[in-house]
């Protein structure tokens, strides 16, 4: 079995003032691909430091991905240290300096002197394209071992790992095992009553095997299939699948890229319904997830943010009396929202968010973390009551999500 | 200056199936108070690979922190690992096995046998003892170098960490040297440009030292000064701030635990000015930023998401024929928005976002990443153009950020 290591770079991650999230990403990706990953190094901005990290994993593992100090400034140091591991000198790679000049043409940027030294790498490396930073990234080989150099920043890492790093390294390994992974998303129940529901495809000898992950309320199960020929492999993930949406029902809202907010668009789409939004506590945080999908623009015919009482009375049409009456966080001034701005708009769909997102409450009948979301339809008006924990964030972020996902459940019922 | 290594033990780590957020914690810490923490180094749940974590740290630091692997079961390793990296036998605490013992007594809960394996340390340890858990950690001496073992649990490794390891360092320690940290936040400078002006700052040798992070378009720079004397590093500390803001300018927008939205919402407090947004390609995402800080709901009167060009004449007023003419991205139709949701509203600022966020272009003249942003005022509207590159949600992303930012130049210059 082949094995890799990971050199993480940066005083941030050495000093403690950022979490090291690289490692965990690539480790999990090179394990899923067959490859063990015995050690994780983290080391600081110096050459030294660098240098010996790479000459230690040299010794003993079959390929090195190294992440961070590859901007252009004099702290970003592992072109440097790599190149002296190596032994070989630095060169500027004009193909890597066209692109970085081209990236500052588009942003009508002045390209800073600096800059170039991002297009200096060691004799014999091949450049790896970063299409959404300035820093490209390289690979070479070094006796028997073959060495990957990423930025640090996570969103250039991920993306140069999965494009350039990940099929070179499918390609050096080919054992004849073929390992699939497929991501089945979850929302709206408890990890551990997750566990409990798929228990047997957690077992470590099961086949597909499924971990779980959980990311932002969300709870990813990671499903991976060994077989030693890929129709059987692909065979084996679909049924999978079906176990875990059997196990779990609708509580299954996607795989891989599918994000609540994707499959709700495409539902708005498929069943070609238009949606107006009115938040309260979630701020605009729904509209916002609604128009991260493209061509949402055709259906959402309007967000409004009614974060004042006033707002809430004048922009809505909700009386003054009901709201002094009984306050702003409840199942009927939720469904008043959800009607109001249906009505206003001419919008298929109104949806509602009303809560308190702390971090205090200012009446005693309306705990922080209290939330509601209402829908209205031609056919009605239902409506959710939540009781979410955590900060001022996180009560925004679940209350959004429940809010896409009490869209998710009713466009599905239609 | 004392030197101390992180080594974080677990499969699940290796693997990626779990971050490490322990060694980040720790590297906090210990830099801190002082102490350089060259490497971290993660390793699985064998003894050859923990143990030889642990000899080549012998050879260059003068404190080890190891974590994980102190559990009851067969892949807890860390105390034999440790006990053959430094040559001594395991032997029974009995003091160790009472508090385990108890743990159980008081949970009234069966202890297993496998429990007693907690019990074995390296001939020669102190117990560190845990309250939260099962698992105590041990120290020990070995020739110049001193090493604490925790348990991989984060909120019992915390507690121990700050309860019995953080003082018998500080003791340790006592250099006598005050190391202080400050993060300075910068928005709107390319990274390179920011660095080419701090440049001297950045020196190794320079004191305070200064090192760039970026994040979702934020450059932080982490401000380091290093003196024998509490009140002059502080001196330092604000003098280097000073310098910081010199160089930069406005682009400098707070420290620590400041954020774009925070510093708008102070700034629109200390003027006591109420604000309206109108958004188009941001979605609602500016809204939300402004409204992640609490107390907001006095001052944000409405948000609108006015997504569609029928929302945008139906809303702001703003004349069909005007968007038929010359579309929604230019100067003239972000400042109608901005001045129609003052008016709307009553608000003493109309702020309005309109751009494309992409991933495609409806017109030749409205390229993907531009973006206006409007602000009307009772002087009267400006705006600014932007031209943004990246995905849809980084562009979204950007666009917010710059939002806030145009607010925050513009309500400081009130």
């Amino acid at each position: 079995m082949k094995t890799a290591e990971i050199i993480a770079t940066g005083n941030e991650l050495v000093q403690g003032d950022v979490v090291n999230t690289n490692a965990a990403h690539i480790a999990g990706e090179l394990t899923r691909l067959g490859v063990t990953v015995p050690y994780h190094t983290t080391v600081g901005d110096e050459v030294a430091a660098i240098g010996s990290a790479v000459e230690r994993a040299l010794e003993r593992a079959d390929f090195i991905v190294v992440t961070g100090g590859l901007g252009p400034t004099h702290d970003d140091l592992t072109r440097d240290a790599v190149a002296l591991a190596v032994g070989r000198r630095l060169v500027k790679d004009e193909a890597a300096l066209a692109e970085i000049e081209e990236h500052f043409r588009c942003r009508d940027t002045k390209m800073s002197a600096l800059n170039v030294r991002q297009a200096m790498i060691p004799e014999g490396s091949d450049i790896i394209p970063n299409k959404t930073g300035t820093a490209p990234g390289f690979c070479l080989a070094h006796k028997n071992t073959r060495i990957f150099c990423l930025p640090g920043v996570p969103g250039e890492m991920k993306r140069m790992l999965e494009d350039s790093v990940l099929p070179r390294l499918r390609e050096a390994i080919d054992t004849g095992t073929i390992w699939l992974c497929r991501h089945v998303h979850v929302f709206g129940l408890s990890e551990a009553l997750v566990s409990e529901k798929i228990a047997d495809m957690m077992m470590p000898e099961s086949n597909p095997c499924v971990g779980t992950m959980v990311h932002d309320g969300i709870i990813t199960l990671r499903m991976t299939t060994e077989s030693q020929e890929q129709g059987r492999a692909e065979l084996m993930q679909e049924k999978g699948e079906a176990e875990i949406r059997t196990l779990l029902g609708k509580a299954v809202y996607g795989t891989d890229d599918d994000t609540l907010e994707s499959v709700v668009a495409a539902l708005f789409k498929k069943h070609n319904k238009t949606i107006a939004t009115a938040e309260s506590c979630t701020g605009g945080l729904v509209a916002n997830y609604l128009t991260d999908v493209p061509g949402m623009s055709q259906l959402l015919l309007e967000g409004m943010v009614t974060y004042t009482l006033e707002s809430k009375s004048v922009f809505l049409n909700i009386p003054r009396e009901r709201i002094q009456e009984s306050g702003t966080v409840n199942a009927e001034i939720a469904g008043m929202m959800a009607q109001a701005i249906r009505e206003k708009t001419g919008a298929d769909i109104g949806l509602s968010v009303t809560g308190v997102a702390g971090p205090t409450s200012q009446h005693p009948g309306e705990p922080v973390g209290l939330v509601y979301v209402a829908i209205a339809t031609p056919d009605g008006v239902e409506h959710k009551e939540f009781h979410l924990k955590g900060t001022r964030k996180w009560i925004k972020l679940l209350a959004a999500r429940h809010a896409l996902n009490t869209l998710r459940l009713r466009l599905m019922s239609l």
